[in-house]
């Protein structure tokens, strides 16, 4: 079967592995991960790697003995109600791509991790898969419950410290959908990642006064709903002009019944952009501008910072050897930020490293729906052929 | 002690009287009706009334025996966690008056009534009591579980004709809170009820597309949420241009997480206004303006009628007749119309009615808050027994 049609296969095979009946559902070492390590490991095995699954539950698989090895990898977890390519899809790559290879590149070792956590679903705590790896988990202070949760699956989270990447590490490699309508919007198999964006997340209370419906004049007011859609209506004004993506994606009033004058809405701002400086500034906007609304209606604003995620670039030497790769490929280079965060910057932190974006229809992605071309994915395994071939070549 | 002080504590006692401990909450035929029944029976008793419960569960007591009665009512149920005057003022303020009036006015009867149910809390289906009262409860449509409920509090369902209004009744009258902060505003302590305002309720449904947070760009989103944001700042808007009063009270977005753009938006519209008309057109522009948005959007909108309930005026003779009692009374004379629904409206189909509002201080209602000054209590006393006084007097 060509590589491209089997990496998909296996992706849908591995979708059925799941939590939840009837639906893909895989979360941090749950039952189901098992299935898709012994899956992925008996592949592995039957191309020769040397295959382990580490003490963080990384399946592990190495080819090759060189004193340089790339390593290739993306997440084997899953969002509930997924679909059967985020995360999933780098894995199956980095394993077809080695197959592919076959006997070429003896000169250089290939790593391939499917990593146990990255989405944060299980324990509210993502990426410990790839944090383990780079070793910026922090081992002390760990959740109880995710240590329990190793030892439950069998393995010893006394062995943590071991999962950490291979001395000989000179590279990190992702490929992973777009999870967004850029590619297809530009008629693109593949995009090569500079960057993740930084991103803030913050929540906001507008804190008004319940009232009546029918007996509370409207100048007499405080709605709080009012005072947030207002304000969102702002979020969305600044967002196309300062060119930032913002989301106000969730929203919870009280006391949220039709004849009663909102009281209190919470709301979530999500803001992300490729410049930090643009991004903070933008966010303080937009704190000023929910301010001024509360200050004009009467109405109290709270806000509080939940996260302020700097942007983290890939490696501008392997992101160019990954665009001279498209090219030698056969397929049109096209560079871009992702806006979602990904192992790859988690790596980053320790290894120079690269990513390659698959064009994802409909730019659908964490649904059922979410799909991928199966000549994009053989235009990737093509682009990483000769990524790793060049790779050899440098070390020569 | 002085009427209106005593009328306060008895408010203040009845709201002991709950289905839950440590706020008042009484909902139709429920166990603390029963002791709301008994403590007020007994005072109408100690007035040398008739007292009797009907088989709708309305508290009802006779003063006289003339055969041209006036009736006096409000709602003994409560909203849950309620203040403790909405409604049961005005069952209290009846028998107070009798009380003031003593052995004036002698050829006029007069029914006090504590209507069973009008919050609608129970079974979701308002003005049980006074529709029975006014015999516009569909017998035959009724709900098994009000039928059962009547049932279970001792009564009799076959004798429900028997509750309706006595063939003597020539007029009603209502004393109630505003549970709006306008007489407040105004200075005011009393205000004469021209009429109950009609109300327009819809849903609509905003459904866009879930996106990605990070990844899907401005341009090409379908944000439900910042959809319905937009039309809610249009709501508002013509609310204040047309002279409506309109709220979106209740919202509920899907998929609600921080990190995804919303899909799907639902909303509600209550809007209310003394001219049907009005109203009407009203309600018609709002539904443009979600039609415009959601095309502008690439959004879907859909909307449903939930109640289109028309204007409800007042007797004019009546209203006359309650504006010279406040005068005589000594107060200052304020027409204004309802923005909520009272037994009143039910009443008028039958009788005609009149309702006089008694200041809400901070215009609260439904809240543990609720209050009502006892100077206000006074004056509506003194009212009532001039307009009761005025009332035996047009009979001679």
């Amino acid at each position: 079967m060509p590589s491209a049609a089997k990496a998909i296969e296996y992706c849908r095979a591995l979708a059925k592995f799941s939590e939840e009946p009837g639906r893909t559902t895989r979360t941090f070492l749950s039952p189901p991960m098992r299935d898709a390590h012994r899956l992925l490991g008996a592949w592995m095995e039957r191309l020769g790697m040397r295959v382990n699954v580490d003490a963080a539950g990384n399946l592990r698989g190495v080819r090759g003995t060189g004193n340089r090895a790339l390593v290739i990898g993306s997440h084997l977890d899953t969002v509930p109600d997924a679909g059967a390519f985020d995360g999933i899809l780098g894995v199956v790559l980095g394993i077809a791509l080695i197959e592919a290879i076959g006997k070429r590149a003896p000169g250089i070792s290939i790593e391939a991790i499917g990593f146990s956590e990255e989405e944060g679903v299980r324990f509210g705590v993502p990426f410990i898969g790839s944090r383990a790896v780079a070793g910026t988990l922090n081992l002390e202070g760990l959740d109880e419950r995710i240590v329990e949760a190793i030892r439950a699956f069998g393995l010893d989270p006394a062995e943590l410290p071991t999962a950490r990447l291979a001395a000989d590490a000179v590279g990190y490699l992702e490929f992973h959908i777009e999870q967004g309508p850029v590619l297809e919007h530009m008629n693109l198999p593949l995009g090569i990642v500079d960057g993740i964006v930084g991103q803030s997340r913050l929540n906001f209370a507008f804190k008004g006064k319940a009232n009546h419906a029918g007996t509370t004049p409207m100048a007499m007011r405080h709605d709080a709903l009012a005072a947030a859609a207002e304000w969102i209506g702002r979020v969305e004004k600044l967002a196309g002009e300062a060119g930032l993506v913002a989301t106000v994606g969730s929203i919870h009033v009280e006391p949220n019944a039709t004849n009663v004058v909102p009281g209190l809405a919470r709301v979530t701002l999500d803001a992300r952009h490729g410049c930090d400086e643009k991004r903070r500034s933008s966010v303080k906007t937009l704190i000023g501008a929910a301010l001024e609304i509360g200050e004009r209606r009467g109405i109290e604003v709270e806000h509080t910072e939940k996260l302020d995620r700097p942007t983290m670039l890939m490696d501008e030497g392997m992101s160019g050897r990954l665009a001279r790769a498209v090219e030698k490929a056969g397929f049109p280079v096209h560079h871009m930020t992702s806006g979602a965060g990904h192992d790859a910057m988690i790596l980053a932190e320790r290894v120079p490293a690269a990513m390659l974006f698959l064009r994802s229809p409909g730019g659908i992605s964490h649904h059922p729906d979410e799909s991928v071309r199966v000549e994009d994915v053989e235009a990737a395994i093509q682009t990483g052929v000769q990524f790793v071939v060049d790779m050899e070549r440098a070390s020569v």
